[in-house]
């Protein structure tokens, strides 16, 4: 157990996904999924640790630097000691006292922080055995909340708060296991809605996932209403009255103009409103909610860190979470956030599509299930089909629900002709 | 006035400022002051464009690798074209469809493009044969306006509303611009209180500012509390009773200690509290500031952007808006501060400091006096002595105020040696 970290690589992956918009919305007309990757090497050759995070193309290559920069301070440290205080790895990969200028703890050091963060993880699951899922749903509460940083939370959550908070649904753990190894989690996907498709499209894709087990569909909005309303429309048509439609309008509006946006798409019986104006706008967002309720705001998967979680959950600004594997800083800020949503009652859905998020986020949710809210009500992890096929462990969906992973580590390895053809020049 | 932009050079600048504990604070213990500078060339030979972002050491070669993906959508631009509108030329750096993802307007993106759009801006004076701050206030209200993106402040302020408040000091301006030339504008100074630095550094440096006519000065707090209490003491009985104090936490504390520790402090009779806790937490210095009024609460040097800043404004969570030259994208959004602080009836004291950043600020409060606020009440620039000696046009100090500069541009040429010195491999 007591493995050193020698060295590392780093790829930059690029998805050539604009050439057929898939991913395509209002913001982002033209993504290439694309992931900054690293490879932790340790002493032994037969464990490597394997962590990425995710970006849309041009500045991938600002993430490989920013790892670059951060993954160098890991070697020569033990695995052991660097998770015996699973924290100080959090602080010792956002708290460099030059580097933290260039975010603090958001933008491309953030992104990178994640990385590596999760490459760590990876490893520490590896060399146990398990996938993160499991490592964590097996720690006691005090051990979980020893991995979270509470600095600057402790007006809203202190560490014996979330102890407690853990505590309550201690003793129930092993049956949520053994229930999601059984019937997995449930998603809901985006994979029918991007502004890119026809209507045509949109009403294919529809069918298929619906015949697939889904329940939950989303559709992006906000470059034009008239089509916003005729999209809709289809879909909702198509997806029948009692599925959840889910609006995404990828940060196009400002406050006034959403709140008049969503009056207009209220008569679809929208579950949820997501991104409906700058991801900073906590104040902005809180006025949103306010005006639209009961539809709910969805937000975070630009939301860059625990402190802004922090003030979107407490001022009711959100009332669904979608919190990043890669925004945030890694693991030990996800549970720090899930707590957070915990402790204010609102559910955690997390954001996925792209590449490599889905397989992050299934772990997520699991663990948000079995340690923190012990409850699936009002809660599902987003899915996409798209590029499952890169990694060496993708994510195994049955019936429209995420399958727990059985391999050890953070399920974010990719294949060596994913890494071969993939690799950006 | 066809120029065109033809291609562009970087230079990463790192002044070894940790060797001597200039800059030390309680968040930032070794600073290397550095910059991330960018040329840009034309297609004449006389005339180039010089911007530069401001970091401390490690990670400013992020910030060079984000200003190449950036000034890369300038080459073949006409520079007539992109001022002609420049709200557009903020858009171009901030919103690239892919970049945008690894912001969106925060961290090493965001540094990058103010180093680029102040490039831009620096060449425009240049051509023009005016500073920069002259440039702006030979503005009518509506050019003014035409430079600031109002995309997310519509709930808080419009551009019609910007206009207005323009329109209020317009008929005035040149009495002011008059009054600059012979009085400058007041500045305080931190070149004292640096953490670093021992009773006697603190007690001479302080002697040495009053008699250069210093009337404000700064003291970093927050390793210690009673360090705090010996160190602010001996800063009171050295500058009078009538000078100013402010103190600055740099972000250490959580909330509640934040507010615990600067009733400790209140004695003292700080004018300002600085940076009590983190930059992103904007609901918490909302708090601080209730609890600890009269005494004010400052922040603004990490704060990234127009839509952070109209939060603090708008909520009372800042009293002092310490708005930053490098941080904020660039001219175009420092404009949208101002407007958003004058909105608000909030001070501007820029940030400044660190390498280049009292060239740069020393334009902004002469545009914010002349164009905005009009007044001078509260209003100090942030100044230090340090490594001016590295500009071609360094600032001219008189009795502790900023002379206006008289050279076209934007005022961070470095020289010729600085760049052969400090150039980093």
């Amino acid at each position: 157990m007591s493995y050193k970290i020698t060295g590392f690589e780093t790829y930059d992956l690029r998805f050539p996904t604009s050439q057929h918009l898939d991913g395509s919305d209002a913001m982002n007309p033209d993504p290439d999924y694309s992931a900054a990757y690293v490879v932790l090497h340790t002493d032994s050759h037969e464990l490597s640790g394997y962590g990425m995070t995710f970006t849309i193309g041009r500045g991938n290559e600002l993430c490989i630097a920013a790892i670059q920069a951060l993954a160098r301070l890991l070697i020569g440290q033990s695995l052991h000691q660097l998770m015996a205080q699973p924290v100080l790895l959090y602080r010792k990969l956002t708290g460099d006292s030059q580097l933290r200028w260039v975010g603090p703890e958001k933008g491309v050091i953030h992104l990178a922080a994640a990385a590596v963060i999760n490459a760590v993880w990876d490893l520490w699951a590896r060399a146990q055995n398990k996938p993160v899922w499991r490592l964590i749903c097996d720690m006691s509460p005090a051990e979980f909340a020893a991995c979270v940083d509470f600095r600057y939370l402790s007006d809203a959550l202190t560490q014996s708060q979330a102890i407690e908070l853990l505590q309550r649904h201690e003793q129930s753990k092993s049956q949520r296991v053994q229930e999601l190894l059984s019937e997995g989690y449930p998603s809901y996907t985006t994979s029918a809605g991007w502004l890119g498709y026809s209507d045509e499209a949109l009403r294919g894709k529809c069918q298929d996932l619906k015949a697939r087990g889904w329940t939950h569909f989303k559709i992006k909005v906000g470059r034009d209403l008239q089509d916003d309303l005729r999209r809709c429309q289809v879909l909702r048509a198509e997806m029948g009255p009692d599925a959840h439609m889910m609006v995404d309008a990828n940060q196009v509006w400002d406050v006034p103009q959403a709140i008049e946006w969503i009056s207009q798409l209220a008569k679809f019986d929208p579950w949820f409103v997501e991104e409906p104006t700058n991801p900073d706008d906590i104040l902005g967002h809180r006025e949103i909610s306010q005006a639209i309720a009961p539809i709910r705001v969805a937000s975070g998967e630009m939301c860059h860190n625990r402190i802004m979680f922090k003030q979107y959950l407490a001022c009711g600004a959100m009332q669904v979470c979608q919190l990043d594997s890669c925004r945030l800083g890694g693991v030990n800020e996800v549970l720090a956030v899930m707590l957070l949503a915990a402790r204010f009652g609102v559910p955690v859905c997390p954001h996925a599509g792209g590449v490599g998020l889905c397989e992050y986020v299934q772990h997520l949710s699991m663990i948000d299930y079995v340690c923190v809210s012990a409850t699936q009500v009002d809660r599902v992890a987003e899915y996409s089909d798209h590029l499952h096929e890169y990694v060496c462990e993708p994510v195994v969906m049955k019936n429209g629900r995420y399958m727990p992973p059985q391999d050890s580590g953070y399920s974010v390895k990719f294949t060596d002709s994913a890494i071969h053809q993939f690799s950006f020049q």
